[in-house]
């Protein structure tokens, strides 16, 4: 199966993935380095990820997830919130 | 960053994903190979994810969950509830 990285995602999932974990890293005050340092994720991918960029491993979610203090499923819930939502928002 | 495969996964994160995958499967009376065809995931790839050899990426837990009719963050909310049950359930 094709190696997916994130440009070939015409679903915009990892968009709205990306931004939810931005969001949730901004309400708890975090860079982005001090969240890819605490995640243990490389700065830059952690860059990209957050620009949805990347087709993300879950290992790398849960870690994300552990560092922002949130279960993995809550994030993803406000990826799928973000990812309804109509674009303008 | 080196790339994670399941084996190195000592959270039990991916085994536990795994079986969550497979339970809501069964519950949809769907065989491996014909959820593996929906979700448009290699079969034996699916074998593995469902017995937590691979660190699955968020576009295919997204296709496998698009295939299952159920979201992504229920998915993971049934993993992470595995993941904390005792393990000798």
């Amino acid at each position: 199966m094709k190696r997916v990285s994130g440009p070939s995602d015409d679903t915009g999932y990892l968009i709205a993935l990306g931004r939810a974990i931005r969001t949730l890293r901004k309400e708890r005050g975090l860079s982005q380095e001090s969240l890819a340092d605490a995640a243990h994720v490389d700065r830059s991918h952690m860059g990209k990820i957050e620009r949805g960029e990347r087709n993300v491993t879950i290992l790398n979610i849960v870690r994300i997830c552990f560092a922002l203090d949130c279960p993995a499923s809550e994030l993803l819930l406000q990826a799928e919130s973000q990812f309804l939502a109509p674009s303008s928002r």
